[in-house]
């Protein structure tokens, strides 16, 4: 390591900043399976998937080859209204641990979406402008991806139409204002205003929502109304393409103070913050340059990598969406109502299952009791109050630090802390009334949804 | 100018980052009237003000001579967690508004408390703790300074109580849950729970609170209780002094580009925001080594400099408080419920007053739905969704920008983004929903007040 004093918040210059997102598919062996038509079973093809994708976006989609995709200028202009993020080291946190293990946090909050979704929405935004169309349907869960979406669309003059998860929009009611703000349409899912959700709602009365079921309402509504299209904020990968600018910033930022973590952290839902943030690292340990032991964190309450199945399966609940081999809890899966914040997705991308399954990287599942404690541990020494999903990141690198107390082992740990928690207050006051508990599914229950996976050869 | 391409975002280096405050006063010729005793109206004396404030601010609140102050390490290092905060160059706001104006806005959002409030709650939590007490007290109305103070205890390890103007604690109930997070004990004002507010409740039955009212629950706590003293978020010479760091890093950031602004604007409840980002340019103004047009900018609802009376006033309701010289609308003044955000406070800054009276700065007050609406524009295209209080600074940036469009003058206009309005989503939703009026008070209205000012030789 040099001599450099290292800041608290290392920020790339403008002319520093990525010219090109790196596709980690072009460095793996084993590539991500395609995804399945599925109704045929065969690999889906460009023009089948066209009625519900932009087509730049397909073409990203399927290239498993080419390693670097130029980000086209109006979207570098619009990354640098909020890009550089800042590396951050967490001096006050190592401290207050009393741990000799350097901690540094790849802060992608300040951005009004709250996190780093943003990076994917404004990419997918242009892509749709570009096309000439007139607007984008998408889900969200915890809110943050329809934030980012409705601000790219806004940005770009497209009309927006966001199937937000009925429990997150029962929870974050100033989520929608925000969306509104920027022009967006807000419907709690499932609702009345689609077949599908109809459906859902008949079968399921009473029901909270699933990331799932969102997702097909938007995917019926893309492909159901001239000049729209469907556009997701993680799972697929064209997503953690464009994400992968988290982790060139961040090599970049750590290069230049030549530091080399030894553990990389990140949450994970879909997976778009973690395929993002580690892109760059793994594609060095895919090409045998280096070594990071990496560490996906999931909620117990939805543990897609440490008790799901490898297998292909539908991405949304309604069925209507091409299979995608992926680890998965089944599409019917639903995290517990007492689950609070994002990470709720049944299954996880194909190019994280891959590389989870080649054994390039780990995966635990943490309570959430335990991550709401390490939450508000950081907040009180680090200040940013973060994301209920970012903060399962926080709870594994304050574990890791706490382990190089014990040994005296000075490692440096670099996880991401992908958003901030200002709209999640109404699980911060669960938390700090005692009212939060810790469901973990029972093998019985997610049996359950798992033994219903598409029988595929 | 330089030919140097300007980046989006200005950063300062951390090695960059001012080391001491600036204190305007030393280059004030009339300086600021000094604070009196309410009995005797003689000018306080520090052993006076010692029961209700820390020592070294007092110190701070009346030397109007020593130009800076270093800032201690202990503030310095956390002040690197936060800041440098970004000088921002509106490129998108100028195009939508395609005028030649060159607009760059200091943006103090991105941090938890939301605000520039962190600026002097760290210093004035420091000094506290430094002088041995248990803990602070403080009112807060729109929710950022308490927040603010709330991060400052938990950093310090001091114990903090906060008493929020009611109709914030009502349209902000999220608020309460972060301070929560950060340790704070939270109660809506006026409460039972003192003396003043039990004969406020009894006076005016149903009161949506003021701050002069919470100012005035929180000194009776501070001075009531052992080891606990009171600390107040604007208005204050100390607080100015201690928000200099905006206007230093501002400064030192243009000259970097050799960028001189033409107009500088600021919002102004009590004046902390608007003291800070102006007092290194003020003080070149007032040693005549360069002129800015400075304008304040008030809510129409709340027109202390543009409708106020320059005279000795009580800074609290209760009137238990010294009595300060500062425009005013009289210590009885409460904005129409219908306002929403802060800049609810009956005075003014007596450094801004002072200023203003000797003609080196101007005010011009602005309608509530008209600062909605410059804020949606300015949200759309800069990305950001910025507080109520930030958005009357954009509303008169715009308009600003909109007469050099008709003149043909490439004016560089420099404003200040005080903070994100992430908490501001029910007076957002009234603004999108049509709900939102200008209610602007009556010369009777204002006369009632006004008519009670103390009598002061």
């Amino acid at each position: 390591m040099s001599d450099k004093k290292i800041p608290y918040k290392i920020y790339l210059e403008e002319n520093e900043m990525p010219k090109a997102w790196y596709n980690v598919r072009a460095d793996m062996k084993n590539k991500p399976a395609p995804l399945l038509n599925p109704g045929t079973h065969e690999p889906m093809k460009p023009e089948e998937l066209a009625p519900v994708f932009c087509e730049e976006l397909i073409k990203q989609e399927m290239d498993n080859d080419t390693a670097y995709f130029d980000i086209p200028q109006e979207i570098l202009d619009y990354y640098k209204t909020f890009r550089p993020s800042p590396l951050v080291r967490a001096y006050n946190l190592e401290k207050k641990l009393g741990t000799p293990a350097k901690i540094y946090y790849k802060f992608e909050g300040n951005n009004t979406s709250g996190s780093h979704k943003l990076n994917s929405a404004i990419a997918q935004a242009y892509y749709a402008k570009k096309q000439g169309l007139k607007g984008v349907t998408t889900e969200t869960g915890a809110g943050q991806w329809g934030t980012a979406l409705s601000m790219a669309c806004a940005y770009f003059g497209l009309d927006c139409k966001v199937y937000m998860v009925k429990v997150s929009y029962e929870q974050k009611p100033f989520r929608r204002e925000v969306m509104r703000t920027y022009g967006a349409q807000v419907t709690p899912s499932p609702s009345e205003t689609t077949q599908i959700g109809k459906k859902i709602l008949a079968e399921y009365p009473g029901t909270t929502g699933s990331l799932g079921c969102a997702i097909s309402e938007a995917v019926e509504v893309a492909t159901s109304t001239e000049g729209y299209r469907y556009v997701l904020g993680s799972v697929l990968n064209q997503v953690l393409l464009h994400q992968s600018v988290i982790g060139l910033e961040t090599k970049a930022a750590l290069d230049k103070y030549d530091i080399k973590p030894d553990i990389i952290i990140g949450c994970a839902g879909g997976g778009s913050n973690l395929g993002g943030l580690i892109s760059p690292f793994m594609g060095e340990k895919l090409r045998g340059e280096a070594d990071y032991r990496i560490i996906a964190v999931e909620p117990s309450s939805c543990p897609s990598f440490t008790r799901g199945k490898y297998a292909y399966d539908f991405c949304d609940t309604g069925m209507v969406c091409p299979l995608a081999k992926m680890y998965t809890l089944g599409s019917g899966f639903i995290p517990a109502p007492n689950h609070a914040g994002g990470l709720r997705y049944h299954g996880m991308s194909s190019i994280l299952s891959q590389l989870y399954d080649d054994g390039y990287m780990e995966a635990v599942s943490v309570p959430q009791v335990k991550v709401f404690e390490a939450a508000e541990e950081f907040a009180r020494v680090e200040g940013i109050l973060p994301a209920p999903e970012s903060s399962h990141a926080i709870r594994v690198a304050i574990d890791e630090a706490l382990k190089c107390k014990e040994t005296g082992e000075e490692k440096t740990i670099v996880f991401g802390l992908t958003g901030t928690g200002y709209f999640d207050m109404v699980a911060y006051e669960k938390f700090h009334d005692g009212k939060m508990d810790d469901y973990v599914p029972t093998d019985e229950e997610l049996e359950k949804y798992i033994s219903k996976l598409p029988k595929i050869d």
